[in-house]
């Protein structure tokens, strides 16, 4: 998978490829995916995948392809005082669906640090806080010959950005008192981290429509808080 | 399921059962388990765990058999100040030998909350907590015809008991604030709550052996941390 | 639960539940949700949850919310000779919108046996089958006191009889014979399943939508072929 | 990853990694496990696994590490007649306990075809199939300076050659054809499949013990069918 930046990593991914069928046909050749597949030797990236997926389409005969790449993507992260090195891992999604005109979706989910406003507010000390992860489903255009559109590293900025604190693979102590106390000093609900994720992707020119979704797995209860966003351009929703 | 104090609740347990097979034998009578667990209509409880796996044992002429059952078990639980009640539910485990003697263990997976000791003291406020989770697994005999041996609820208590605080169902804002100080007060690394347990089942005379296992799903991490004890009452380990 | 003909069982439910915040308000009040559930002490069938649905819409507040269940549920199978009684559990789901009118859905995910057409016809002998599963997902109004929309138990139907075969818990020889030779006598594509229920379900008057989903775990293959129809009353799609 | 022959491909691991902890030491140092597995840039084979636990052993000042690595693991497979390429992926695994001295334990889950013989016995025609796994792990010695232990291919090839048929990426009518005519003229029970792999075992010297396990997804029941065997050189089990 090729990031933003071209650089290059393996990963492995479970692959998902459909064909609409019309209605006076019994089935589709399903070894022609995994030909197709099996012969696709290509740095992959979000334009990589609406090419794949239109050739699905055409050497299937069928009006409508679509494909899913569901997959670990790794980002270096140091730490935030010791700046010792580390990798976090996101589950990051290529989607493509090849019709008429080709839509391209990408996707993460960025595991996150939320703190409670509530219980902070409320208590004479401490504040429970949890591990969450924000996902965020973008589509964007990627025309052909302009690399314009968005990359998985924008949008694990912009989740990160959005909640109490990133999480990080590596901490000392003189780290993990800084990110303890700046997890205390930004709290936030998933209702807050998904409107702010939202805010800043409407900004974006490159975003044509989104969904947010932040969950909290709420240390204080053995269910979870999440909150969604969805949103179209040109539309209000 | 009978709980301690016998009082009945229905659930919904996957099953595990299997017979040794002699050297000399080609297979198994698959269809005889799900025919005795169909004729099986009783209350269960850890004793009557044990007669199934004895009938499943005679029943296919073998000199091994073993039962798992895994299903959620709820219990009640109010709120710490408000007194409002709900129902925290805890993965629950019966599982049995039957062999030339019988074992019988029980077992527990119980969310709760932790809260770092060293993040604490570290920081000039705040301390990272999250949502973890404690698992139990207790060989304890269970005599016919005295109900003597370890129930559910015994390990919910002792698992709760170590954490920084239980989870709640429901919390209105005041038992927020109360959970909230109460875990800062009760700050715990998964290893003292390993050793926490294990101290408590050690006195227990109910107890032959036991593995205490507990997981946080940390918040400042992607990662969790784990810690474990096993122990055999009669040797060192 | 209450099932078609009124018996009710128990059962362990995952639930979801949402209500839409309006854009000047910070966050929802979490707990009522818990309340709400935990006050809720009703034997539930669609029109129940809807209900249920109705009251977290006005208790939260709100212009909408959604209920979703999801629960194993059983029903009695006799295998087709011995008449040997068992129990087969499928994966069901309640859900409803309540926003200015109520919609109901009710879902199952039903385990079935499929044999391919193809193998079948190109060799000599035998043909590959496989367990597979088939989705199916049907809005269905259930006006009050009138209990005229669709059960658990009809769609249940609708897919077993689509699929080569039902599977049973319990199978003697000669059960297994008869299975054996009828799930040969019926081969399907996950095509032609879907194809199959689509036309019954179309043909059922209290059907307003519905998706159905055909997945077989390909005994030849460890990929999955999948096929999948949506259909809506009075729009072609 | 170095496979059997040298030959190197990227992939993504699950990682967990331990130490055992001194009963008059508090705690261990979690970052040292992330930042020991940070630093280790190296191509991994079971050999180097071992030096990697050896290396967390010594760095946490423990007596005792295990480190187990969960990955996919892909092989290339050519369809048995058309000859079209595709690749095959495995669940690998790679795990090591050092103490005093080192243990290596390599382990795959191989997807199969199993074909019951009973159906194919008692039918006219047909024979239920299905998709299943053959999980082996083995403990093997690796020792240093020689390539003499189990590579993740040999149990590949051992489990597939112990099932009806192995499964195929790319199949086109020709090879289907192949493919269903040899599993129906290879039955096998998951009883059969464990105790034929484990002839193969015993008489590989560079195997020291193992564990077999067999599971058939059948295809006429909603439940698996599964057989285990264990064993040790030198110890009749």
């Amino acid at each position: 998978v090729a990031g933003r930046g071209g650089v290059v990593q393996p990963s492995v991914a479970s692959i998902s490829a459909t064909v609409d069928l019309a209605a006076d046909v019994r089935g589709t050749h399903m070894s022609r995916f995994v030909q197709a597949l099996a012969e696709y030797q290509t740095v992959l990236d979000p334009r990589a995948c609406a090419a794949l997926a239109e050739h699905l389409r055409d050497r299937l005969n069928s009006s409508r392809a679509t494909l899913t790449l569901e997959f670990p993507y790794f980002i270096e992260r140091t730490a935030p005082v010791s700046a010792l090195p580390g990798m976090v891992d996101v589950e990051a999604t290529l989607s493509v669906v090849a019709a008429e005109s080709t839509e391209v979706r990408v996707g993460v989910r960025v595991p996150v640090t939320s703190l409670c406003p509530c219980s902070r507010e409320i208590s004479d000390y401490g504040a429970h806080n949890q591990r969450g992860h924000v996902e965020i489903d973008v589509a964007s255009p990627w025309p052909a010959g302009d690399a314009s559109g968005i990359w998985i590293e924008d949008l694990i900025e912009v989740a990160e950005a959005s909640a109490s604190s990133p999480v990080y693979p590596l901490l000392k102590r003189t780290d993990e008192r800084e990110v303890t106390m700046r997890a205390y000093d930004n709290p936030a609900f998933v209702e807050d981290i998904v409107r702010d994720v939202a805010v800043n992707l409407r900004a974006d020119v490159r975003v044509a429509s989104f969904r947010v979704r932040a969950t909290n797995q709420e240390s204080i209860h053995a269910h979870n808080a999440i909150a969604q966003v969805r949103w179209a351009r040109g539309s209000e929703q």
